[in-house]
């Protein structure tokens, strides 16, 4: 059996406990330590990036991934070219750019690139290294905002999961994008722990197999009832009444209410609203962006078409043939039963408690942030 | 780059005039000659089947495969008995259970059945020869109806079709999958011969990839301005306004009008609805069961967890990690704009208009079948 990872032994003989990203600062100068989550599930492969454009190219090919984890990767990006002298500013351009659609990882390197210029006003003496020892420690505190935000998650979502749950769940959000449990998935563990998951459906997530690689990973670690199932399953098991609540991330939610997310939650959103299931939505509060007023103006990133027509390096299709392949689509509020944050939950229309979620914008208040609960409508 | 079938020629430099099914009778006994559609596009490889086990191994591994084209692979399969001497009788049964979904299986077989019955009581002289050769008639017989259920399905099928069209389709629907140009397919073709094919989108069709292997094929081969989607990405492209009709085959219609097909139909039909875009089925007669009354009553294939957890011998997900994979899903009549046949279109509530077209059971006429194009309601 040939494994997509390359190499012949089975998953579960490794060690598991790779973080997704490590700050390293030997003597010879800092790295960014990122698991290779293109590899996964088989091998744990590191990819190190020691300056700003390896971290570029790591983002682009999905080395990194994943909302939270993006804000945090491009934080600490910041902090390597300051570490390098490079010009932040362009470094902080560039990383933002590497990816259009998820609004984290732009989030995150313009809270880096603040605490860099307040640092550089502040201090006389010697202001780029102790600019440079500021923004690792605004890139950590994202990691530990981001940390208990899935613990908050995770709490408020648990209130939405009825009794002997069948989760369906899309794409990948658990640890592997958070510096804490994830999002969804953080959801789904507290769920489980609290006895009332009967199982985890995972939509395999074409075209880079997110749920069958990442999330069937996690679930397996974390012990989970759990089936992988081609995306296009998902409606008959709808249709059998065999899903009671719908789980997903976002990669940016904008000022309406409207979702982008890897491509195939739409499709899920307009499902569950037929059959009726909650269709629920798990980010933090730093995708939320008021400036995208709706989904229309959201930038759904285009994707190689070679990820649709070839898998795994594996022609699939004849060469040559074109494709079509968007990485998000996006699902409008109407059809989100609940958007759950680490401040609260927003329910349709969610306009308003949005703009109540992020109303103390920026850094999160963690424990201390009140939480709000509103009914979507008047 | 490896590709899907194994070795390193591009698909396009290959001969592409193999049919899907040939019976060939040299001295040595006669055999049943299949283009092994597991390996398409890249091999054009050839799997005999000389016996009644060989060719049901042949259709559980998909080997020959499509509604149309196992009406027919089974009645040559009961030739192939009767060319034996084995029990006939028993060999249909083995073939006819080989896959459960498929109504055109059974329905060729016991037309061969038939055939070869009818000739043992009118031969006194020889009759088991004799009667061999007759079900080899019958199946020529099936074949022959099928390419002409192609030329009116796609005659019928065409004034649904708009100007400009792009058109959505699920699966494999063509040449491979029948005596004539195919189902759905057939009906693209005419598109595009009418010039009214602005665009096919393929679903790629998890998990076996029918579309983006074989549908890719025979359009890169028509000449079809074409491209492949996830087929995840189908709702986004929905909601874009970037579909106007879908088109799809059928496996079996109930006498309620529900249609089973390829796993995933089901969702494009609630997406079609959504978004207010015609759903149509296209399929020949032979495919409606009017003795499965609705959707419920229909048997769906639960095919091997590995189809979904690997591809193509590729493990994806980790060792072990369970699937849920059934090959088809039930889509309700209420769902579906009209269903093509060869005798005319049925439209919803479709029960009544398609005991009409099936009036004339078993054995289609041809050219001289009239045509019924009836609304659906009263």
């Amino acid at each position: 059996m040939r494994h997509w990872w390359g190499r012949a032994e089975p998953a579960h003989t490794l060690a598991v406990e790779t973080p997704a990203l490590r700050w390293i600062d030997p003597p010879e100068g800092p790295v960014i330590a990122l698991l290779d989550q293109t590899r996964l599930p088989g091998a744990e492969a590191i990819v190190t990036c020691a300056d700003v454009p390896a971290l570029v190219d790591a983002i682009r090919r999905l080395v990194v991934r994943g909302a939270p984890m993006l804000g945090v990767a491009g934080a600490f990006g910041v902090a390597l070219a300051a570490y390098r002298d490079d010009d932040v500013a362009a470094a902080a351009a560039a990383i933002e750019k590497a990816r259009p659609t998820a609004v984290n990882l732009g989030w995150g390197v313009r809270r880096a690139l603040a605490a860099y210029r307040r640092a550089m006003s502040d201090e006389a003496d010697g202001p780029e290294r102790a600019a440079a020892r500021a923004v690792v420690a605004e890139a950590r505190s994202i990691e530990a905002e981001d940390a208990a935000a899935s613990e908050s998650m995770a709490r408020h979502g648990l209130a939405l999961v009825p009794d002997s749950a069948r989760v369906l769940t899309h794409c990948n959000t658990g640890a592997l994008v958070s510096g804490g449990e994830g999002t969804a998935f953080a959801v789904i563990l507290a769920a489980h722990r609290a006895g009332r998951l009967a199982k985890l459906w995972i939509g395999e997530t074409r075209p880079l197999l997110q749920g069958a690689r990442l999330t069937a990973y996690e679930a397996r670690r974390a012990g989970l009832p759990h089936a992988v199932l081609a995306d296009s399953a998902a409606a008959s098991l709808l249709a059998a009444g065999a899903v009671d609540i719908i789980l997903t991330g976002a990669d940016r939610i904008a000022a309406d209410g409207s979702v982008a997310n890897k491509v195939g939650t739409y499709g899920l959103a307009v499902l569950a609203s037929h059959h009726h299931v909650p269709f629920v939505v798990v980010a933090p509060v730093s995708t939320i962006d008021l400036d995208t007023p709706d989904g229309a103006a959201i930038t759904v990133e285009q994707r190689p078409a070679h990820e649709v027509t070839s898998l795994a390096g594996m022609q699939v299709a004849p060469e040559g043939t074109p494709g079509y392949n968007p990485a998000f689509d996006v699902t409008p509020a109407a059809l989100i039963t609940a958007i759950v944050t680490e401040r609260g939950v927003a329910k349709p229309p969610a306009a308003g408690t949005l703009r109540v979620l992020t109303a103390a914008t920026g850094k999160l208040d963690g424990a201390a942030a009140a939480v709000y609960v509103e009914r979507w409508g008047p």
